[in-house]
């Protein structure tokens, strides 16, 4: 079981790499893959900053690589994008694989209370392990800069990870994120089932309910949604974060985008402005 | 057995629309599918130029349309592009998905003159169907502006078709096309298949053979060849082809790219150099 990442397939992109890599993790106890992306170097020595992305439901680490377009910005402002699976995998724990919206490919970045999803510990993965092993075998990076972006249930895992770290990450953007899930089907599922009943948990994982708890929030948040995306009313509620941040007086840039879906076409449409986002932040 | 296409899908994109199409296709025997990217409208009455996309061997329509981003540079110029599939569907002829590199998924864009393969009529298809059923049911769309292009297979098809109806398209690009196929093994194997041993009717469907044949070609022709794509010796053949073009006095732009492969990583990242070269050629 190798902890130290393998690359199993590398492309050029725009005058930098897609790399994949594989790699045995012990946070969730199975072997993962993930996918960065390297610039092209300026120079041997070069360390880019980070932007991690994390996915949404169904996804793996391929379809922000495959799908974005958002190596022509990293390539031009020089930061490298790491992107994660959404779940742990292989694992075979029972039921699984039986819904689209829990358990394999929807591991909603926390780490499981519950018994049978112990593995299901995506929040450690992403902010503990991966960036560790990113700094220990990848030279390229510099991860003491980095930020944070993601789609759907990625743009959850993205605002909640980046307000219980503001430490870590210097901002946070998101495309139609699961603003409040402690109050939509999607997360109230998935959090009854990885948490169990305690709501005091839950609420740890609900960037709405984070806001009100990490005021000294300075950096603006950027969040684009489509208006034509069938999720927003009563999966993604925008709205109820938009409410907490004013409350809270945190800098919420929240773009409602006329005549959009929930798609990667969505995504590949704005990619360049978070891009830009978290360029600027990271001092680029 | 419906002819008339009906719309399955539509999402917004740099402020276009990608839309699917369903339609029976008397040409093929089969129901196919097709996605046409409008770009944003200037005006009700506007009607835009035509970039056809024809993609590579195990393609469907949407690969292009997901992957290469070509729509941005499509909104910004005012090109609509139309990616049809690659081959016949669902007609079960025996031993139709026996190989990924012949049959479905594999149509060569030809017309087959071997009795089992009757319904593969890519050429009359691209050429003769398509364009009709595009200026019958999409007003927005002018047809007779148009321009071709393609990826590998598709790239053979877009070169071949353009060098047959010169008088029908502005301009032709390619990325890694199949450039000789009558010398090489997935043209051999495709050729014998759909066209039986007579040589003459290859030399009809090969991008080399037919440039000695069209010497009246007076726009430059635009490849992109990633020199780390492991197809290129054996199958694609450049080299034969820009010896064909020097020969035959045709202007050819080869553009060698060092350590690119054949995917679509590759496409994304000069497509908008091709969607230029179009838009030039269309007056844009």
């Amino acid at each position: 079981m190798e902890t130290k990442p393998t690359e199993i397939s590398s492309s050029k992109m725009f005058g930098g790499f897609n790399k994949r890599f594989k790699h045995f993790s012990p946070t969730l106890g199975c072997s993962m893959t993930f996918h960065i992306f390297f610039p092209p170097s300026p120079s041997p020595s070069h360390k880019f900053p980070v932007l991690y992305w994390l996915s949404g439901l169904t996804c793996t680490d391929e379809n922000f690589i495959i799908k974005s377009g958002a190596q022509r910005a990293a390539s031009a402002d020089g930061v490298a994008l790491v992107a994660p699976d959404t779940s742990p995998r292989g694992l075979n724990v029972e039921g699984e694989a039986d819904s689209w919206d829990f358990g394999v490919g929807a591991g909603f970045y926390l780490n499981a209370t519950q018994e049978k999803w112990k593995n299901w510990c995506m929040y450690d993965y992403v902010v503990k392990e991966l960036p560790k092993l990113l700094s220990e075998n990848f030279s390229q990076l510099d991860t003491s800069k980095a930020s944070i972006s993601g789609h759907s249930m990625g743009g959850h895992g993205a605002l909640t990870i980046y307000l219980k770290n503001l430490n870590k990450y210097k901002s946070v953007s998101a495309f139609a994120p699961i603003a409040n899930p402690i109050n939509c089907p999607w997360g109230q599922k998935a959090f009854t089932n990885y948490l169990g009943s305690n709501k005091a948990e839950w609420e740890e994982y609900d960037a709405t309910s984070l806001i009100s708890k990490y005021k000294n929030v300075s950096a603006t948040i950027l969040i684009d949604q489509g208006e034509d995306d069938n999720f927003v009313q009563e999966q993604l509620l925008p709205h109820k974060f938009e409410e907490a941040c004013r409350s809270a007086n945190v800098p919420l840039l929240l773009r409602l985008q006329p005549g959009y879906d929930h798609s990667y076409f969505f995504i590949s449409t704005f990619i360049d402005d978070h891009i830009r986002h978290h360029a600027q932040a990271l001092n680029l």
